[in-house]
């Protein structure tokens, strides 16, 4: 199972606020949103793994920037990370200007997916090689990130977060 | 400004899994169930504080069982601790097994809102005094997760985190 | 098959009214309401059955209160009695006030259903055994709904509705 | 305020049945049709009075039979008489069958809606003259449905219901 | 295979436009008008020739005039012209003045159907005859209309688009 | 007014082929894509004139591949040529083959969008100036399918339309 680069699972999704998507101030919901960044994250770590793939988290996401109706988003996402059968999705949100054509970053989010099989049976996942700069941040901050979502799980404990742990020492 | 209790901001929406927001394995879809959390959540912030709320970051989702096609599925939310103008939420979602009535845990997430007036600017939210012990509970592990959420976003330095650090020592 | 409390068949379905669920004067469209209590008054009647159900007919429904959009309404549905393979449900719609927290009904409603198997053909339900005063009372307004129903359809005479004639004696 | 023919307010609106609108049966959910039939509905009594109309009842839904995936259906809305600042409106619903282009009665239905202006008080709409048999007897039984609707909302006693009583004579 | 007279296809859809099909000027967006046309288009298809229709082209539609928010529009489409497996469907438009009930035309559109079997191949479909005035320019028309489609597709080279060729002759 | 390149106005946006939106043979609804290429395309040609645009026509779309539940499809939206206020904009659909991840050509569209100003009048847009051979193609076909769609549209005569008539030569 030939490595990927993060390059080869980029997935663009431009699309508009429309009416039926808005909160009380006229701003996208933000459950309208994660639900288009689910949709592009889930099509990249397909195109990494060309397997189905189901959402197994969502480790943080944060709404910086509210996003009026009428605005053109632009929802980029690319794996950060691939382990044994899940992958790490790092998501970018962007918001454009009508008048001056202007991008500004609305919010960004990470979610993990897994590889399965027909029967829902997880599968192995091939390889990562993080190749730009923020590519590299992302790769290397996606450990600690695993082990504190393991933690907030219950599944490790605080001392065996070691990436972690390192943080505070 | 009366402090309420979590019991005040419980917000339960049961309904069904149509065939419209399921994946290619016949279960819904993460994004549709992270919509319908968010509504949930959103209705529990604002009757918690009686203002308009927006949604200002997931701090973790994690699926933990597929839910099929036609399943009945209960959304729960509650409050589950109030900060100065923002305010955690715990969501606990179900599903319902047709042929016994038997309830399972799906999945379970933790959103945060902020209380905003008509223009958007941040106002104060009253505070929670929790009263059972999964409300106690929660109280207490909402302070960790918050300054992971700001460590994470950069906000702050390893070494303020002192809830999360003193974990580690 | 044991009979069952109405209790047992509560289901409460918390939403909000989006935009794209309204008429022009900015209230929750009728259809969109009748729609969301056929959901919660379907599962209300499968927790009952715990079967198949399908919509037979709607007995009655009255819209006393317009609801405008952006408000929290409630849908709260439970058998009212059970016939021989099909259900009563009754169904109680609460708008909720942003600003006081207050809830006022907005409209009930009278729904049929009728369980069946994985082909169609109607089975068998529980009976029902009403507890609370409100619940007996709509036990027995029931049987005369189902003549009225069973008279406008021309299913049976004006002198066969029993329960019914005898309101005018 | 010129008097109309219920001809005048016919409504015909045809569209298929798609996957996002069906049960675990894979027929048409009893509350999409009940939406549809409200717009047909809705759109026939505008058409009756030109003025703005919102749904106050539901009198009486039968579905007889199932509408299943695929289908084409046809729904038709007919104001059937026209009270002070109110109008009942008789809706049928046809299936079609692909092969043979055949279309079946799948069900009807009974709406009531009142003219409203912009700020929602009811005004006063055109009467209306019944043409063909089947307008005229639409016409009668719809002051028995009146009643009947007055009755079940306890506005009026059974004793008053006086063409409801007549039927029991 | 019996031939048949363009009016045993027409297919009218009567519906409202609502608040989350509306661009920002608050007028019907292009693109949910299109989805309509196809769909009233595609049972018109089907209707004349009781099988699975599946889009081949749109052919030509002009939007004319705006279609605001709460509008009541009609479609109304009609095979044009029936070919060996294909057909051209002509779609009307209109548009509804509320307070005069007066209709006005919107837009038009001009699609081709292919029928298909069960495993997606063309199959013959019946011949049409033209009665109206009407139906016969559109049924003239429709020839050159399909050459003028071979053609931008590249698949008949200029020479050989003879009817359309002796317009500019 | 600065002219652009085409591919200033590059629009692309990926998404899955969702079950609502499919039809009898379990493909992507032909009218759902319209809708799909309308919003891409009305982006593409707000980004080249940073201006609110409406659709003004569909001058041709051909569905040369069935688009199966489940899909990957990728819309690519660019302003081929621009006008005085209207822009045309061509649309290239890809699906993906989820196994492999090869990209195959799934339909191609052209769409016609006017420039407007609040009040929906016409407002001059930028020039526009192809740089790669395929741009060069179709900026040159421009005006060869802006006079059929006149044409068409009854409004030029076939002599006035010398781009094409020269075809016929």
């Amino acid at each position: 199972m030939q490595a990927k680069s993060p390059r080869e699972s980029l997935t663009i999704s431009t699309d508009m606020v429309l009416p039926g998507e808005t909160n009380p101030l006229n701003n996208l919901f933000g459950g309208e949103l994660l639900a288009r960044m689910d949709r592009a994250a889930s099509i990249s770590a397909r195109r990494h793994c060309n397997q189905i793939v189901v959402t197994a988290s969502v480790n943080h996401v944060a709404f910086t920037k509210a996003v009026p109706l009428g605005s053109v988003i632009t929802v980029e996402a690319k794996v950060s990370r691939a382990f044994k059968t899940s992958m790490e999705v790092f998501i970018d949100v962007w918001v454009e200007d009508t008048a001056s054509g202007e991008k500004m970053k609305a919010n960004e989010g990470i979610y993990t997916f897994v590889a399965v099989d027909a029967t829902g049976k997880p599968t192995v996942v091939p390889k990562i090689y993080p190749e730009t700069v923020s590519e590299k941040e992302r790769f290397a901050a996606a450990l600690r990130r695993k082990q504190l979502s393991l933690l907030l799980a219950g599944k490790i404990k605080p001392h065996d977060a070691s990436e972690l742990k390192a943080l505070f020492d």
